[in-house]
């Protein structure tokens, strides 16, 4: 620590919309009340270490790129390093949170115990760092994807062996989180999927992952961890198919292993749209579920077909996201996570600072816009007239099981019921969001 | 009934594979035994009403082009012409089932009163046929699309009338269906989404979803039918978005409303792969749940994203798909529903003929595929050995909760475990795969 | 035309961003001067006669929605009614363009000649609708995709006699346009592709669509229309496979046939996202390429793989198209033609003015960004940087061609060049841009 | 070359199709004759060095996992032994060809001239391996887009000497493919496109980019080489968007830097898919305009929207692009290159048979499908039907420009011409081709 290693970047101050510097916030201004909370509140932004401090800048066909000194070898000694440049990114930037892999911030040793060892040591540095500057943990996860024994699955594996390896790995980072006092814990499933059905058994394979997730739920209550287990959707890539496909996928899954009151999800903006969904469409699923935990931030390319984990700079979809976040009462434990990477030409050490900023003023705007719309209350009253019928009795009845099939049927003939459609004035809406945003 | 429509071709014959003759089975022998069944009762084919005899044959860009003098008006007498060039068509192709909407067999009225009175009058008609032919229903649905006042959806409209409306008329083609021996009814939510989120409340409209279809299979206790009740899923198309969208979504949906052991699911090619998957998946997802209810069996078009219905024609697809199928035990009351369209300029009167037929051997083909692969035994050998693991003491108690997550880790430390990975053989498989199929 | 259809609507006013008027101009304003023309002269908006008039508002599963009394029949009288309609529509929404199908405005008739007899009537109202209101014609074209007879392709069918049948229609569609003073002339070919290459011999059916389209070009000389001839890529729907797939494959094709002076491109939203790419990015290949013609504006859904031809909603893609129609000196003869239906469920009058209104606006806040970045002109001198060592002599003789691949690598090895990367400061742009459009 | 890295696995032998040996050829006799030419005459298949010998097996979550031991560290001596390793491979598989990057086979160096010398050292053992196995080159490539000099394009780099770096290096690569006897030159460019409009110039990229394809050429005749440069189109991946997107893109661009008679396509199917086509579709588009050179082999995953290049094992598919080929002539100097990779949990080292193995044999049924159609005549007789009416007056005067669209317009007036549509008979063939295919 005894060098800056962003030495070149101040502290991000709030400068206001009118401020040309392209290295302060424009639109976060972390202190401001909005609807009763401030933005630091509504919107709990953490830093991931694993695209902005791990990352060399590589994709399939190419090098890397970044100035990441601590790459170079993989030593505590550099973990050291990377820990004391992720920090000072952090407080730079004034976010409340980070989030972390295991591998992230401390290098694999030959054994599942050296591996361990490597991470509580770093675990100290990292409580000191947590308590110099005020930063605390959104969530910590296992990376259970990475090395070569998880190629076939974590808990998925065809080998029991993996699976408990695997078990053994999230136990450990789970009692690290619940020592870090971490917010929530995260398990993605980044092999649990398929690669062919060839050689899958997928009735057998999911009820190893229904039993592994209960293994941490009940280990969850045993060591008194209160934060929240989040699951992470993903259609595919790297596997095929991944058992966690998207919001429905997971619920169906948490409702068959009994797991839907214990276990809820971090959302995430590309993941969605590799599955097929808008953002908002996963969102608005899983809080009509009671289902939201928490968010990955990012944004994928709408003609890419893989996850390009962009910075989110579309204020539209932030106020849209926002508005089904507020509406469900706010994100609880959870929070707005940048699981983002920067362009692998993006080289210049500021770039991080840019990326961040850029994606943190998006989140502000959606949020200001978000809560207008609610304080205006326009456009829930359109909604409430277009839901009216359902306050009669008819509708009452009908959703309440008071009338049988037979019933209803009889009341239509006996009343000639015949009704009109009415217009979804949907244009005359999106003009009137247009309004909020731009 | 005087004159015959496709008078221009006889009973199509099965000729074997050999034969030159396109208007003669290739492959498709009804009595050949397989398994210890006879292909027809494996297959359960069925012909659908709606694009077969109803369809003119236009597109969204142009006017009907097909050979289909009944469409000129709609009218009963023109409907009993149709419904006899249907029997007709499906007598002289030998098929043992079919499906159909009540608007496909009868003109809507002005009221539902008469729109029923109409039905019944072709119901009665379809009485005589069926038992002329020997031809039995696979199963029957009501059209909760077409008409405008669906248009913001059935059971999911806002405006309860309409949901009313909705059920009077599924009470009704459900008790036809009961009457007629249907072998199943089937609900698809054509309109049951959203086009916008901005007007669209989803939690209350998958509320009255999850009512609607309680309120079908109360009815069918009560009337004693014995069929099964199906979902259709589809993603999306005509809406943005159908809250049926895969098999993952309704499988959440029936639990989130307890209908996990009354309704399952009649899975579409099309429709899958719309939604993000293979066909192979999503039968293999509905099988490992206990969902498979019956088939639409059509192909969609790899390059083009909306559901071009078009007659199968793979037999590497249907080998995959009828593999997942016998090892589940067959599909029991189900069946493959031809919900498949000619091409638009497929207007000779004998290309509805090449379409069936072509498919149908596409399915024996198939079949026979699918029942070597399980009679070798060799995919299930590798297969076991892949989980072999799994059947040790470890695997066993791990999955029957017996070990809790710090024993296993406790376990893993002990014994030091360290899992190598080993091949997953995907290309070798694909090679033996091939060896059944080419 | 002795009653008015849109008689609750009145003339649309401009009222500025803080209007809560849902039917008024927030940021259209006509007569606003930015960088030297007024709003109306930069945009030439242009209303379609088929979405707005001609539709019921169907879908491939449903009936018309749409209030459109003159749909019942049809006949002269109804066409008469529908002008007088579309003439008042447009008049109201104060648009100074419009563009037709030869079969939007008149019916077909049993034979050409009755058609166009049927067409030349109508076209006489039209002069007179057209001197009363001042509106003109952005374009016209002929419907070569609706009638059976093109269910295999208009220039591009097996019989040669639907070729001649479609030239001679496009000829008389085209000296209607001349008559008229249309700015344009467009080629939709909307079945120019194919359903399955099995039946398609490609380059038979190219080399009659090249040989057509010198027929019109040779025509228009012939004729005198100084109009330009403009071709609409789409990749597909209704075919597999349009052979004007992108903006691409049509400049390959224009080259092929010796017509890339001739002939411009209408580039549409919907078909570019169709196709796989942004509809910045097909405005930027047809700029580059000196092709840019005129306008589609519209937009599809992200998630739903056909043209679903919404009413553009979004600042942020209006303001980067129109960076780059502005930076390539405007639309000249071309414009911005709604080629978009409202939805399904939009059915009150009035739905059709939000609709226009929403997206006239948004298109005027994209101008107004547009403008304000080339102005400030910060965007133009990143870029200007990123290139600059292209002045250099290496940069510049390398590209005029002086330097062989000999001498440049020589001069590699001779200099011991060893070139390092720079940052390509993406997010730090996507701010810069953001900054202009929220 | 002093052990045996396969040395578990014996020369591949062709056993017929009745063979339940693995490791055997079932369909591919490399000496059988076809159509007057041997099968490998026909084929022309090519190992590639990179996915084979070179990839670790890792993706982009996670580490590699093959057994390749001459990854562990990059030296000429390990070069070496790959080498040794890809040969003893390629004869026993029993190919006739190769492919290679410079980068693949000899470790870049500090400087240009470095990376030449270690090449050089490399092609020299090259040589030796060559004369000693009778193997060949079909191509030879430059690898300019792994290094981060290369992260903004190589030809269409912002940086002139990027491009100059770039052009020395192909320099090297074409001489070399020269002297190794080479087939054909390939140009693939992988960073050839865009990230983002927002810092791009794309008409200044692409005229960067014809120049540079030019100098190519012009060498290529200043050194005598007589085989075709390559061009192999991609759409996207790594980047956002690239340059040679599809056939028809490509085509364009050849055409506007007048490359058209000096520049084939290398077609890949997985890049065909990604652009939204079949691979099919841009098989027939490169043949039909003279454009087909040479083919990389693999697939795509119809879910996956990234580039898989999994084994092609499809002989549907393969039997439908043998038939294009067989129709345009067979390959001449292009052949089929295995840009393939085995899956990452293949590591078993007779993995890499298998898959060669099985999708030469997928090849070989392709081609004696294809020939048994060309032979049966029954395809193109039904084609050569359809388009009967072009050999009759109208439609040679039609195509031959003989006469005007007046002419042909009155020809339509005067004879009445009202073309009645016949049956596309797409179903029926469909059948037809499956008879050749299962």
């Amino acid at each position: 620590m005894s060098e800056s290693f962003f030495k070149d970047t101040a502290k991000i101050p709030f400068e206001g919309a009118d401020s040309n510097n392209p290295l302060a916030f424009r639109h976060y201004d972390a202190t401001q009340m909005v609807l009763g909370k401030s933005m630091a509140e509504h919107l709990r932004f953490a830093v991931c270490y694993w695209h902005s401090f791990n990352s060399p800048g590589a994709d399939i066909f190419g090098a890397g790129t970044y100035d990441r000194p601590w790459l170079t070898e993989k030593s505590l000694l550099q973990a050291r390093t990377k820990m004391s440049g992720a920090f000072e990114f952090m407080e730079k930037l004034g976010v409340p949170y980070f989030c972390f892999h295991d591998r992230d911030v401390a290098p694999e040793g030959d054994t599942l115990k050296e591996s361990n060892e490597n991470l509580d040591q770093m675990i100290g540095m990292m409580e000191e760092e947590m308590a110099r500057t005020g930063i605390k943990l959104l969530w910590g996860t296992a990376d259970l994807f990475n090395h070569p024994r998880f190629a076939a699955g974590a808990a998925t594996n065809p080998d029991p062996q993996v699976f408990a390896y695997a078990a053994a790995q999230v136990k450990h980072v789970l009692e690290i989180t619940h020592r870090l006092g971490g917010a929530n814990y995260v398990l993605w499933g980044g092999r649990e999927g398929y690669d062919s059905l060839l050689h899958t058994d997928l009735k057998r394979e999911t009820a190893q992952l229904g039993r592994f997730m209960q293994l941490v739920v009940e280990h969850k209550h045993k060591i008194g961890f209160t934060g929240t287990i989040l699951i992470e959707p993903k259609p595919h890539e790297p596997t095929k198919h991944q058992y966690d496909y998207d919001v429905a996928a997971v619920y169906a899954f948490l409702q068959k292993f009994d797991l839907q009151d214990e276990i809820k999800l971090n959302v995430e903006a590309n993941h969605a749209t590799l599955a097929g969904h808008s953002f908002q469409h996963e969102i608005a699923t899983a809080t009509a579920n009671g289902l939201l935990g928490s968010i990955d931030i990012n944004r994928g390319d709408p003609q890419n077909g893989w996850d390009t984990d962009q910075f989110a700079n579309s204020v539209e979809e932030a106020t849209l996201i926002l508005l089904e976040i507020l509406k469900a009462g706010g994100l609880g434990n959870g929070g707005f996570n940048f699981d983002a990477k920067i362009r692998r030409q993006s080289i210049a050490r500021d770039d991080l600072f840019h990326a961040h900023i850029g994606s943190m003023d998006v989140a502000a705007q959606g949020l200001l816009n978000a809560a207008r719309i609610i304080e205006d209350g326009h456009l829930q009253e359109l909604l409430d007239a277009r839901y009216a019928g359902w306050q009669g009795d008819l509708g009452e009845q009908m959703l309440a099981g008071d009338l049988s099939l037979q019933q209803i049927s009889d009341l239509v003939h006996s009343q000639n019921l015949n009704p009109e459609p009415v217009s979804g004035r949907q244009e005359m809406l999106e003009n009137l969001l247009n309004r909020y945003i731009y």
